[in-house]
Formats: C-alpha cells, sequence, structure tokens
C-alpha cells in the first residue's frame, strides 16, 4: 500500500482544511513540509510547558510558540490560523477528553498560547531520502508507540516519562538513520536507544503502548526516537483545566521545508 | 601570546572561584568543558525571555533555565552554585548598570530565574580542533562583535538586533568552519553571514561595536557568528527592574564537555 501524495504548496491544503474539503490525516499532504503536534495551554500553564519543552528537546522539539492570544504561527506559516487549518482537534478539560471538533473557535481565549512542536514525518522523510526502508510506511501502518524508563527532565508541573516510537531498521542501514535523523533536532533528532528494547524499560517490542505493531524481517533491528506523544501525555497527566490538541494524524502542516530544519 | 590553560575539572576551578581564590577571567579554564553566559531576571520577565530565546536560537542558545528562585543548575552542574561560582557579576536596575560584585548572594530573591547560554569558546573549540587557525586567540585578544540589521524575533518586551561576533577566516578553511561550528547548535551553531559585512548593516569591519579590531591577512574572509551579547543588550532595552548577569569574560564553567553538544 502506499500513500497518496498531495504535492501542493502548504497553504493551498490548509485554505481545503479551513474550508471544510479536506478530512482525511495529514500522512503524505505536503510532502515535503514540516508537520508538527498542536498543544494549547493556559498561559498560567504555558511558562511550565515551555521551560519542560525547553529541557527536554528530544520528545518535545518547538517548532514555534505564538504570541499569547494568537491563533497565528507566523514564523512559520504567515496568515495561518490555528483554530481552524487543522482538521480534527481533542479538547480535554481537567486532563479528560471533552469533545473532538474540527475548529476550535469557540473555545477561544485570550490567555491561550499555542506551542507547535516537531514531527517524526520530518525524519522519515529525512530516513526514506537517505534510501533507508520503513515497513509502516510500505504497509500502509502506524509507527509503535512506548511509555519507557527514561524520564523526562521535571519542569514545575510537569513530569513523566518519555514516549519513543520505533521502528525495524536493517542493520546494514543503522549508521545511515542515525545520520540522517540527528540532523534534525528539531524533528526528534537521532534516536534515543538502539537495540535490546528491555534497556529502556520496554518488556514486549510487539506489543506497544500506543499506534501498531511493526514486523521484523531477519537482521532488523529496533531503533528508538523519542516522540511526540510525549508532552501530550506529560500535561495532560498535570490535569491543567484545558488542553486543546491535534487529533492523532491530523497535524498541522507549516510552510516550512523539511530541508530547512537541518543544522547542516 | 598563549592562554594559560588550567586542565581541572571545571568542579574543582568553581570551587576555587567560589572561595575568592581565582579572580582571572575563563579563558582557558576548564578547556574541554561548556561555558555560558548567566542572565538572570524576576520571575515577571522569565516568560517572555524564555520565550526570546525559543525564537532566537542562534543568538540565544539555552543551556539550561533554572528553577524559579533556585540558583543551582541542576541539569549541567550539580551542586554548584551560581550565586557565589563566577568571578564577576553586573547587576542592572532599569537597565543601568547598578554594581559589579563577586557574589550575588545579597540580590538572590525566591522569584529569580537563572538562564545559562551558550557561548562561543565552544565553537572556538571546535574551529581550532578542526585545524581552523583564529587570529585573536593566538594573539591574546578578544573577538570583534557588531550590532547588525538582522532584527530578532520579537518576544513580550523583548526586541532588538541581532549582535554578531567577527573572526577572519583564510578563505581555505571556510568549509571546515562552518561545518565545524554547525554542529553545536547549543553554541550559537553555524555562521549567521560569510563575506561582504554591508549586507548584514556593517558599515566598518574594522570599528567593532564591542571587543577588539582584527587584524586580516590576505585572502582572509570574515566570518560572523550570532552572539551572546545579543539577548543581554536585549534584555536591558527593555529597562527590567533587576537583571544580574556575569562580567565579561567571566563566564560560568558547566560539567558539560564541550563534545557533548555536537548533534552529530
Amino acid at each position: 500500500m502506499r500513500m497518496t501524495i498531495d504535492a501542493r504548496h502548504p497553504r493551498a491544503i490548509r485554505h481545503d482544511i479551513r474550508a471544510g474539503r479536506l478530512r482525511r490525516t495529514t500522512a503524505g499532504l505536503g510532502q515535503n513540509f514540516v508537520q508538527t503536534n498542536l498543544a494549547v495551554l493556559p498561559r498560567a500553564q504555558a511558562y511550565d510547558f515551555l521551560l519542560f519543552c525547553q529541557r527536554n528537546p528530544k520528545p518535545c522539539p518547538l517548532i514555534e510558540v505564538c504570541d499569547e492570544g494568537s491563533p497565528e504561527p507566523g514564523g512559520v506559516a504567515p496568515g495561518a490560523d490555528l483554530r481552524t487549518d487543522i482538521g480534527a482537534y481533542r479538547i480535554y478539560r481537567d486532563g479528560e477528553l471533552a469533545a473532538e471538533v474540527d475548529d476550535i473557535r469557540p473555545y477561544w481565549r485570550d490567555d491561550l498560547v499555542a506551542f507547535l512542536l516537531g514531527c517524526s514525518f520530518t525524519f522519515e522523510w529525512a530516513l526514506l531520502d537517505a534510501g533507508v526502508r520503513l515497513w509502516h510506511v510500505e504497509h500502509g501502518k502506524g509507527v509503535a508507540m512506548f511509555r519507557t524508563s527514561i524520564a523526562c527532565r521535571a519542569a514545575g508541573v510537569f513530569h513523566g516519562p518519555t514516549v519513543v516510537s520505533m521502528r525495524p531498521i536493517r542493520s546494514s542501514d543503522l549508521v545511515k538513520a542515525v545520520g540522517a535523523s540527528a540532523r534534525f533536532p528539531g524533528a526528534h533528532g537521532a534516536p534515543v536507544h538502539i537495540g535490546d528494547p528491555a534497556q529502556i524499560g520496554i518488556a514486549d517490542v510487539m506489543r506497544p503502548d500506543y499506534g501498531d505493531a511493526q514486523h521484523f524481517e531477519p537482521g532488523d533491528v529496533p531503533m528508538f526516537w523519542a516522540c511526540g506523544v510525549t508532552p501530550q501525555a506529560v500535561a495532560l497527566a498535570s490535569k491543567p483545566p484545558l488542553m486543546i490538541t491535534h487529533s492523532p494524524g491530523h497535524m498541522f502542516i507549516t510552510d516550512l521545508p523539511n530541508a530547512a530544519l537541518a543544522v547542516l
């Protein structure tokens, strides 16, 4: 199975999403552009969250933090509106899912701060570009995600374990896979672990906590990257009065080419 | 002229600084360890400053942000005390220099937040290690620093121009110099400009706004990196009621090896 590719500029894609004409997940949309996780929190929680991201850049690579009350990510998509330009949102009250909607204008307040965090699509693009094969892409599945024994560094009210994504990588591709992803610290960067899952507290690599189980061919090695589920899980565990996120798979597509995130 | 090298572990050096036995600038101290700029602001200004650094990572690479009220940079130097472990500090009131001291315990408050920002010593170490010659190191001078026409992205009350440091680089070393510094985004990373100073608003490359004029040999090209003077200049321009910084040349020496900052 192969992904459908929509090669238009992100502005055109966001326009369709805003107008309600495009409802699918964003895998394969805006193929060469940075897609991001969304987290919206009240200003009262925003300092601790910003500090948490600064202290845990691998799971929480900040791509953009909007001005208080502004839904426009001016640094990465001028003119976009984060209240309408994502296909599906989740509203959490006191850490509990309260609603799933396609427009958060009714929930918007002047004290909300929108955070955009880098996403694995960028480094997967880099891996594929480097010739590294990814089973879940070839088979139209999600990655496998696991809670680990790697503690995040706490910041104020936020603390919890690092969540990782896992991909089986051919042993002959391990070096390429490290190098290609390390160039993108804005999209989780280099892996956090290669090999034995038990060393990072994963009991059974075939039973993910989130996402889809992967398939291993002989010689494949599990490779683990910090995952954007981490900040969302950590934030919700602190039960903020209000938190808004994208729905799984419905990322925000920026105007930033993936290649622009490379450090070298 | 060559720098005196003190090859002890940073803990031992900080101990001597704390005890008042070591008063010199930190160039050549803790040679292979990350040295940092210090900026201390009240919590009321800390969110905007943290956001400013997030939005301007080249001039403001955050290495550590302490918990509110804590002088211990637990992530990079557990057990250290930022109130005593730097040789000289500057106290600013409403943006004006009010005092220069060697101990800020009398000024400390529960609402202060200490920021440590990466410094050019780390990428200079990488340049020298890669065989790039640096005139100012060989001649015991400071670098040349300039205000530029490159605006920082504003955050709350903080806005202003990027300040850069300039080093003459042999044209045969340009590629090496880009590569070696780009690996260290935590220490200003890759240059922001190579060549014609006028393109970034510098009228006379021989007349720096701060630091020492440099010497050009035939074939040398001016190379410009974002500079840690930027956040200090920007913060003071907003006239915060209180701001504390290190004094020029008296950096905080962390326990983090320079090599640990490399992304690849």
